[in-house]
């Protein structure tokens, strides 16, 4: 049931079939460099967000510029970037259920496989898996730095969950995992910094509660694209999880910008292309990307190139665009669009369609699209 | 890159992994009789919406219980459908770029395919390239009939471009497409009674105006799920497509009841199967259904069987449920959901597991899933 691409290496945009989601090259090769540019200097690992894109080709090319390995949030992900070459992979999540840690510890026999927990009960049953299994998890404590998902609280219970950790021989304790989500889309630069100020006390309360046991945290990891230079210049953070970066998205481009802090360092390399399919009024176009296109959980997308247009309502198959007087933008005419949130609008595409100027020189398969379990 | 499915038949709903789109077999059997109860002594046509299920095996089911075709958006998903055994699809939608045109002119070769036009640039297109392939297309005139996305104005304008159709000889003018999808989800009967008496006095103004021109409508298409009695009763559609009557969503839920136009006759059919994969506070559990399994664009999913327990928000791969005291939720234990908007929840998934009881009957692929060109 994989869908046909819509392109073929070699053509040009306006020969694309649509809705098709593209990459902008030139765009994805400025963010891997300005990813690389505002860490120089520091010795920080780097271990990109594989969920934003889902594509073991871009995983290959993190790993092949230093990346340390990759996150990905599903075990199911993993088993397709495994697959796909990559040797080092964090489930940056919780996984409880059996049937699902016996994958993750088969997983754990081909490649350097971590997972997070944050409840003993899931402790014991990763034990339990990896010693039938003879093989040695490597087991991360999520501690809630500030974002109220998952997650124990920092300090004393995290430890003891560490311990508990540790006392499996089958399974290795390697650090804390301290990820402020609610953190990347503040706003403002002073929210952000406050934010991970705040996670970054949470983790040295964990890290002195760990001492006291006579536990080290090997790794402390955490940060995304909106805050990764705070955690960077934090001192406690080891390694960076940064995801959206490669793509960027309308929401992330709401975020106000700060020097040293920037995530407008980044360009936007994600579009949506779509077809101008119905003309109704002078001040209306329907295109042919809606809901089933793209997610609108962040926000409407934006029209890029064309200022005099505004993407105004999804439906399931449609779009309305509202036209400002003397826009052009005839019926059968191609616009590209910036998806309003990257990561679950790239789920609902098979292809990634790689552009060098306006010609295909790529098209990527999106192979953990859909892989949510 | 199909994923595998979630479950295999015969295993009990608690076996089932998780995400997965769970279909309840006695809910669905019920919503077609109830379908058919509610029609029953009219000698209107139900053509249903594909759009909902994009789903071979359902479709075939509705064909098989007196449907004389089925609606689809997109080309890609009337292929499909031809491709599943069904030999009658409207294409309710534009079709205006030539590599699709070409593709609707071949599916013409192989079943009963109709198509919608607003524009007089898209009737050449569509008919030069059915006169290319000698073939005779059906296309019907879209009419704003009060939605304000596509369509041509009602009246005189959807008259002129009918017959700019019948004057193609590779064209057959075969109706008018008059579908008010703003009045599905308009809360109070009163409001989509009056929003489809609006839409009827479009109908017959455009009526008049083909028959001044000496052409008719064979058809007259459209209604949906929230107002389809409505339509039914008016005298001048000849033809329904509802589709999702056959899952019904937390969306529709929320439409007020009226004897004799009730979207509750209907039962919720379609659920998500979530995990608890994390249980930080007393007051909070994490499920593993996030934004990549539904989609939020109508609303958060309601939580099934359990009064205690509410879905707050969603990320990409988790779901945050608050819980009421004294609720049990327990680390990984299922629940079921009842998804915001059913149509494109259903397009993230592969896999359709139908139940009956809590034991798996069916396993239905979702072979239109992602079929969006």
């Amino acid at each position: 049931m994989t869908r046909p691409s819509p392109a073929r290496v070699g053509q040009r945009l306006d020969d694309i079939d649509t809705p098709a989601l593209l990459l902008d090259l030139d765009a994805f090769e400025h963010n891997l460099d300005a990813l690389d540019r505002t860490l120089a200097g520091r010795t920080i690992r780097v271990r990109p967000h594989a969920k934003s894109h889902k594509c073991p080709d871009i995983a290959r090319i993190q790993v092949a510029r230093g990346a340390v390995g990759v996150c990905c949030q599903k075990v199911s992900e993993a088993e397709v970037l495994v697959e796909g070459g990559i040797e080092d992979v964090l489930i940056s999540n919780e996984v409880v259920s059996p049937a699902k840690i016996d994958r993750v510890v088969a997983l754990a026999r081909r490649a350097r496989i971590g997972v997070l927990a944050d409840h003993p009960e899931a402790v014991d049953l990763l034990a339990a898996a990896a010693a039938k299994a003879q093989v040695r998890l490597d087991v991360l404590v999520e501690v809630d730095v500030g974002a109220g998902r998952c997650g124990t609280p920092p300090g004393e219970p995290a430890a003891a969950l560490a311990a508990r950790i540790a006392a499996h021989p089958s399974l290795r304790f390697a650090g804390i995992h301290a990820y402020q989500g609610a953190a990347q889309h503040l706003r403002a630069p002073d929210e952000r910094r406050n934010a991970i100020a705040q996670a970054v006390d949470k983790v040295h309360a964990t890290l002195s509660a760990l001492r006291a046991r006579g536990l080290d945290a090997d790794v402390v990891t955490g940060a995304g694209t909106g805050t990764y230079p705070i955690e960077a210049a934090s001192g406690v953070y080891t390694e960076l999880q940064p995801g959206s970066y490669i793509f960027m998205d309308a929401d992330y481009g709401r975020n106000l910008d700060a020097a040293g802090e920037s995530v407008h360092a980044f360009r936007q390399s994600l579009f949506l292309l779509a077809t101008v399919m119905s003309r109704p009024t002078e001040s209306r176009a329907v295109v042919d990307v809606g809901l089933k296109a793209h997610s609108v959980d962040s926000g409407m997308p934006l029209v890029a190139d064309l200022t005099g247009a505004h993407y105004t309502k999804a439906s399931d198959e449609h779009g309305v665009i509202e036209i400002d007087p003397g826009t052009p933008l005839p019926l059968g005419s191609k616009i590209r669009l910036i998806p309003g949130h990257c990561d679950p609008t790239v789920n609902l595409h098979d292809w990634l369609v790689c552009l060098r100027g306006d010609r295909v020189e790529a098209v990527w398969p999106i192979s953990g699209r859909g892989a949510f379990s």
